[in-house]
């Protein structure tokens, strides 16, 4: 068994503690500045919060200024911040031995560096300095997993990605349990753009059930599934031209880490509940405002897609009539257009 | 506008009609001798009793016996027929001079031949006689559509199917409208065995709503999401996998005709409701018994399968490792074994 520290105590994170401290794993969990509320619930009555559920007591937690005592001993690091953490993680970290560990992240996202779309295990490689960086190839956490189906113990498949093999394979050995089933994937890219996409598409797919809604139906089996099901398949040819674009395995968006990730959020994600608020005819500040501060991934991921599309065009690798479901989703966000899915462009076998 | 003959009244063929009509076409539909009710209350009321919807009044009802009257001049037909029905359609059909029309059918389904997996637009090309056979390539209608949503012109969009290019884009041409969006298709082989295994898959996909209410869970975002699109993600890889074995293009598995038929019914299909009966712990009898004499032809395709599957690994085109969630699936139904899904052959990468 093994020590492995966890740093952010967001829902995500604190899920994957429970797999972990069940395979018998000594488990550390360090909040960010942002956590402290969780950590002293977590010490005071082993609740979380945000999860609201008892995490099991063998869950040791630690505010932020304990890190350097929780990762004495650890021999494995899991960052469990979100994309706006990254940064700060990144420097958190740097000074400290414990660049040495293996290192995994759940947190997912997309840049544009002005020249290409970098995937955030590669961002955070970038952001060490260069002596660690040459040894530290970070494994990604992917696939589709609700935190708070993981945290009660919902049997849920998941891909680790990596550049490293080992590094992978440590960590899959590590996590693996009756419950948690966990794949081996060496393409980091395919795997990390489906992971990052799946939030705007699910974003795309939540449309129907607002304007089903809005135009006076019910939910039910007649509802407007036959528009949401349209949406979900050209959401996953998207993803597959997208990661094609990238460099990446086009197979990733078929399985676990896109198809079976960007129904998970449909279903269990907030991402799709944004999408329906859209389609119940709310503009796009009045949405945001009813999601009361929930971290709206799928804004983040179309506000990069928005400046990187035409940069892959200008580079010949991408074509304006691809992608026409995106562009329209970036159409709806940005100028607040009015939600107009491209379905005859669908059909056309536009990717 | 051309003059087009739907033979078979059920939900789908009826639903059909409606953007037949709405692009102009003048309609006749013409009930099977099981539609005798359907077709009286549609020239009572135009109300159909199993879409609960009244239908556009140009729809032109017919019987059974009047199949002659309504196919004279017709320019095209439409089987509507279900997959039992098909043998008695083409014997009815057999001897009429209708047989040189352009022929289209929604009919889903795959038989065994005892050397290979045959699908339903094939099947019933050979039920024709031989002079017949050699001009006749039916079109096959595919893709994400329940019939209660077309028939209320909820966007829909599908495939259609053949080896005649020419009749599926005069098909495509007859029925392409503003809320009916038709993607051609080459790939026969590869649509039609999507189209019949989705219900195979969406019953498995069905058991976590059941396992999850059973185990005193309420629905909602936090649930059995991670299990269900687990499920769904293997589901889709093994429809690939499935067409590829026997001869079909695998992309058909990622569009439309797979991943959007696969969602709506899990979304809206009875099949669904089925397997969350099962997961519900329901012994299959009482599930059958349960949906109240519905058609389920997720049994209809489990059982070919189950006597296919031998076959294809005889003929050493599938290795008893592959489709294991496609072999769980057949031994729920036919051994009543519990549900337990092989969650750890899914992330070695067994399709």
């Amino acid at each position: 068994m093994a020590t492995i520290t966890v740093l952010g105590a967001g829902m995500m994170g604190s899920a994957l503690c429970v797999p972990l401290v069940d395979r018998g794993h000594e488990v550390r969990l360090v909040g960010t500045p942002l956590d402290t509320e969780i950590i002293d619930s977590l010490r005071a009555h082993g609740v979380h919060p945000r999860l609201k559920l008892e995490l099991p007591r063998q869950i040791r937690a630690f505010q932020e200024p304990e890190l350097e005592v929780a990762l004495a001993g650890s021999e494995a690091l899991v960052l469990g911040v979100s994309s706006a953490g990254i940064r700060w993680a990144a420097s958190r970290l740097a000074g400290l031995p414990s660049l040495e560990l293996p290192l995994a992240m759940i947190t997912k996202g997309l840049e544009w560096s002005g020249q290409e779309l970098r995937v955030l295990p590669d961002v955070l490689r970038d952001l060490f300095p260069q002596s660690a960086r040459s040894r530290l190839e970070p494994v990604g956490v992917a696939g589709p997993c609700i935190a708070g189906e993981l945290a009660r113990r919902v049997d849920t498949c998941v891909v680790f990605t990596g550049r490293d093999p080992s590094a992978v394979e440590r960590f899959a050995e590590l996590a693996s349990g009756p419950y948690y089933f966990v794949q081996r994937s060496h393409d980091v890219l395919g795997v990390e753009v489906c992971a990052a996409l799946k939030n705007a598409y699910a974003m795309g797919i939540g449309f129907a059930a607002g304007l089903h809604e809005r135009a006076g139906g019910q939910p039910g089996s007649v509802a407007m599934h036959n528009y949401e099901s349209a949406v979900f398949a050209q959401s996953v040819l998207e993803m597959q031209r997208l990661v094609q674009v990238i460099g990446g395995d086009p197979a990733s968006a078929v399985g676990l880490a896109g198809v079976g990730d960007l129904d998970v959020t449909c279903n269990g994600g907030r991402t799709g509940r944004f999408g329906k608020l859209l389609g119940l005819g709310l503009a796009m500040p009045d949405a945001v405002a009813a999601m009361q501060g929930a971290t709206l991934e799928c804004l983040e991921v179309l506000d990069v897609l928005r400046n990187a599309l035409p940069g892959l065009e200008a580079r010949g690798v991408l074509a304006p009539s691809e992608l026409p479901l995106l562009r329209q989703l970036i159409r709806v966000v940005h100028d607040e257009a009015p939600i107009a899915m491209p379905f005859a462009a669908f059909v056309r076998g536009s990717r």
